[in-house]
């Protein structure tokens, strides 16, 4: 008894697979599941870790394995699973245990669970890198009290992805729920990430003509470069891929219809309440909204021809420079909205350690964000597009941006998240802009009152409302 | 006593207007305020209204100079005030009383209200138009029991804006908070409106440098045309307005910051919850957190420069199909908002008859909503931008809005919501999407699976993940 030294509830695909992941890197692990036959099933299939690995029967017999003071990784279903699993657990821990919840909580949730005084130790932990990741190394974002991190780091860090560095990918990010909140960020980054590659994907297919073969050869080649990454990996490997029913290309028969579990959607919205700007994000939210409505689509291309798509002069090196650049833009906006969420919330947010942290294990990896750490570090609190290697990085590609961004417009290829960030470039190295028109037409229909640049305190114009 | 037909609490701005409006058209109204100071001097100023105002000084007193069944509409701040003051007014009330909120609600709180089982009736009520549409013809929304709703329909037609038919701008919307639900869609649809009429106005004074004066012609000569309607006029108005401070244009001293109350934001939040595209209002509402940081945009020109910003060969004449392009693609989003919430929430909303309630009376009042109450009463589960008369004009002007945004893009001009409209249309009219590679993608990262175009189930591609 109590020679375990870490337990975990819930052996579902991720929780499996992250307890096999500890047993692996030599931690005993002590491990529960409400349905017991699914327990022994699990040990039975461990393989050579199975020693490693002690199933119990009940959740007395989970605590009482533990050695003390335990800790318990929870990898149940968001929502009323965890406070379920949480009640049913607080007979039999002691102030000093520890419950982690690993599951993809709201981070409204983990905060009022981090407040609601449990009579036990919590963490909210952000885990990422789906079933092949929580196996081999996830990125792992941990919430809550920095010591209760503390101690649990050595296992957390241990099955951490490694940077090439050799940095686990794991790490503390702030209090309550702080590590579900930059999860929550990542996989919006992810969204739009993914839309851009997508937008570029449709300027290689229809406007320039390219079959899927070309595309990957594309791909391949820029993941040499700048863009390597994860995601630019696996755009090659799909586009090379052969449908084994038909033969061709098993990008071309695929629907065009994009599900989502709500977490870019999620992102979206709390950016909406932080008052930080995220369009990328959003144009790929809405990309993927509008995916599902085929039948819409189909209806607007038979009212509006298809044409012309077709475009005269575009280089695949210019479509590089240009995804180099929306891919800086986005991550701005999206370390943008971290910056925010730590002054709402009280954290403190190391922004530096979160690109760290990014940079292996999880969907979004990519060489890019070694920089980005660099400069995060530098000053965490400057834009991103102002630091000086990304500005001279953005200066260098994002003429080929509005070229791209005006091909489109031109053309008719769909560009919302690459549009989008380059207006928002635009509206962020703009000093005087133009909501002097709004601000008036404020005044004038609801004596709003305004601000003048001479610093008068005069706020209402002479229209005679006010 | 009982003298009253209807009772107002609340003297503030709006009340005090809304009161008077009433009043005036012949219906005597008994009004409350919490200071009573307040509730005396409304009435002496009241002037020739006086005898058909009745102050009190208590709740018992105004119910009682209420004929019954009453009704008594509250004009306090949204949020706890309107809880309050419901709970404050159910001991005097019976069943058949019926109290109006036309404040400012989240329409979520209508409709928690609405099913909260209250003592007496209750309607939620969308008012537009600021203190002037208060005092002499808002635009009404009415959320509730249809049957409570033509209770009143006499006084609120009665108050209400009249359109060019003669048609009271006053409907019942729909159940619950449908009401206040329309009404922020209403103020969604105005903030993009005015961003759009901002970036055009950009382009008039960046890209072709013409000075404020000039610029007010511009408006002045589109409020002749398709696009007339009360923003454009007022754009014009403001544009050639003198500062009596320095004798320049009004508009060239106004600081570039625009303030938000926040419904802007909650349009977008309820979108995403709703799964809706709204790209121009988001964008709109990003504009407007942007324009807040004006040091931060200072900081980009100065690091990516100005330029080039002038544009070569643009015509007012195009400016002026691309805003009514980007017009309509906006309605088109914010009626499929509507639709969306209407399916979402089992209302029953009436197209065509919240297209009819915007025509007067609110700030969004414009020429084109005959033609869309039209085309929304032909078929209201059409996508706008596929009603004939809409698609033919899409048709026509589009062209100018793709040189429009491509020239933004190219010369460094921000156009958020141009070209996210933009974006939205060319993905509304693209049969064959580009989300087959996101699907790829996601079934190669988490075996998240896809459909065929072939219809076959097949849903895992060949990387050996699933």
């Amino acid at each position: 008894m109590a020679e375990a030294h870490i337990g975990l509830i819930g052996l579902g695909t991720m929780g499996s697979a992250l307890a096999l992941n500890i047993a692996e890197k030599g931690f005993p692990i002590a491990v529960w599941n409400r349905t017991t036959e699914v327990t022994h099933r699990f040990r039975a299939e461990a393989d050579e870790l199975a020693d490693r690995i002690l199933p119990c029967d009940t959740l007395a017999a989970l605590v009482a394995a533990i050695a003390p003071p335990r800790a318990i990784i929870l990898m149940v279903p968001a929502g009323q699973a965890v406070d379920d699993q949480i009640a049913a657990l607080a007979p039999f821990l002691g102030p000093d245990d520890l419950v982690i919840d690993a599951g993809n909580a709201n981070f409204h949730d983990t905060n009022r669970r981090d407040a609601a005084g449990l009579p036990f130790r919590f963490l909210g932990m952000g885990v990422s890198g789906g079933e092949e990741g929580a196996r081999h190394g996830p990125a792992i974002m941990g919430g809550g009290a920095r010591a209760d991190w503390d101690r649990v780091a050595p296992v957390l860090t241990a099955i951490a992805a490694k940077a090439e560095d050799g940095t686990p990918c794991a790490d503390w990010m702030g209090e309550a729920g702080a590590g579900h909140f930059v999860k929550a960020v990542h996989n919006g980054i992810e969204y739009a990430d993914m839309q851009m590659i997508a937008e570029v994907y449709g300027i290689l297919r229809d406007g320039l003509g390219m079959p899927a073969e070309d595309i990957a050869g594309v791909f391949r080649g820029w993941n040499e470069g700048v863009l390597k990454s994860y995601l630019i990996e696996i755009s090659g490997e799909v586009a090379a891929a052969v449908d084994p029913v038909s033969g061709g290309p098993m990008l071309d028969v695929i629907l065009d219809s994009a599900g989502q579990k709500g977490t870019g959607r999620w992102t979206a919205v709390e950016a909406q309440h932080l008052g930080t700007p995220i369009p990328v994000i959003e144009a790929a939210v809405m990309a993927r909204n509008a995916s599902a409505r085929r039948a819409e689509r189909a209806a607007g291309e038979a009212r509006f021809g298809p044409g012309p798509r077709r475009v005269e002069g575009m280089t695949t090196e210019t479509l590089e420079q240009a995804l180099i650049a929306g891919k800086i833009l986005c991550y701005a906006q999206g370390f943008g909205m971290i910056a925010a969420a730590s002054t709402a919330f009280g954290w403190s947010l190391d922004m530096a350690a979160i690109a760290r942290v990014w940079r292996a294990g999880c969907i979004i990896r990519s060489a890019m964000l070694n920089d980005m750490a660099a400069a995060l570090a530098e000053d965490p609190a400057r834009n991103l597009i102002l630091a000086p290697g990304f500005a001279a990085m953005l200066e260098e590609t994002v003429p080929a941006l509005r070229q791209v961004v005006a091909a489109g417009a031109l053309n008719g290829l769909a560009l919302p998240a690459l549009s989008a960030g380059l207006a928002w470039f635009d509206t962020m190295r703009t000093a005087r802009g133009t909501a002097n028109m709004i601000q008036a037409q404020r005044d004038f229909f609801g004596a709003h009152g305004f601000q003048r640049v001479d610093g008068l305190d005069r706020p209402h114009g002479p229209w005679g409302k006010a």
